[in-house]
């Protein structure tokens, strides 16, 4: 099985969860109130991307990587508890379930 | 000087564009009029700069992502050339530029 | 369950795939035959993992990207079934069947 | 003019000098020697892309990823000056640059 096989599935899973919530946050009633919630989806996706990708290919870099994922993880998941919508506390729930793997992964 | 070269630069300057459009609209007082345009921005930012490594390592591809990269830069042009903002009009005139040249190469 | 529940999963497959393939040919002992391999890994990986994310956040654009999406797993599977290793056995298998799934999606 | 504009320039180049080096390596007659030098050339292409895309979207993140790209900018910098081909050499010097600029960045 591959290294980190938790790790980067927990990464693939926020992947996910963060892109269905962006996309969901943009089609809401109100965006307006939804707009950190959008922005950290993104920044979110991409280093969750990143660091499956990293650990994939065994990086000697993927440490780091997690260590920075887990706080922009963290961040996201902030955020997004603070909303209703289901779409965002399934997206608050991936985060930080991977949070919690980057953060294990790096130490 | 690097092969493609001119378009290398149109999607850089275009990923740029898109990028701080997307920040501005997130930023402005009424986000729910700028929601097609901040998905336009990451979507024509993220092909933008995939197109301009794809010519940089000389990839087999680049043809291919260019005229793909045309069409997502003209969708997102046109969205932005409805909206007064300064941002959307700068990265409206990024996106036909950075079209214009993925379509030269891609020809 | 997500829509294109089966085209995102074998995305996802195929980035793993390609990205295990692209650091175990790096180090086999004769790098050279592997060169092919090199290139196409990264590319497949790329665009396998630019239109999983597409898919995931509804991207007017997905079946424009799984159709080159299709195309590039396609070479890389080919070139990868070339080579006897079981990291390029197994990420032709990967290439191929994302490139099915991402023609289904795109048609 | 963009925050971060000397940054965001070096963070540019360093992709280009990068992914061209990828491709140039792989070109080489003899690719054993070269294989440090493309792993890392990709890893160093894809952090740099990423760091100056967060700048560009004014990230809270852009500094902590600038401290995380020149650790790798550094890393890949010292392997490309080990070797003389003229690829490797410019490679490495666009790498030191991206490092410093990335370190006063995230200072």
């Amino acid at each position: 099985m591959q290294k980190h096989y938790e790790c980067i599935k927990a990464c693939l899973e926020c992947v996910e969860a963060c892109n269905v919530c962006f996309d969901k946050c943009l089609s809401e009633e109100d965006v307006n109130m939804m707009k950190e919630c959008i922005r950290l989806d993104r920044e979110c996706a991409d280093i969750c991307a990143f660091a499956a990708q990293a650990m994939m290919r065994n990086s000697q870099f993927a440490q780091q990587i997690c260590q920075l994922c887990a706080d922009i993880c963290e961040s996201c998941g902030n955020e997004c508890q603070k909303h209703d919508h289901d779409h965002c506390q399934k997206c608050a729930e991936a985060c930080f379930k991977c949070a919690d793997e980057c953060r294990r992964m790096a130490a």
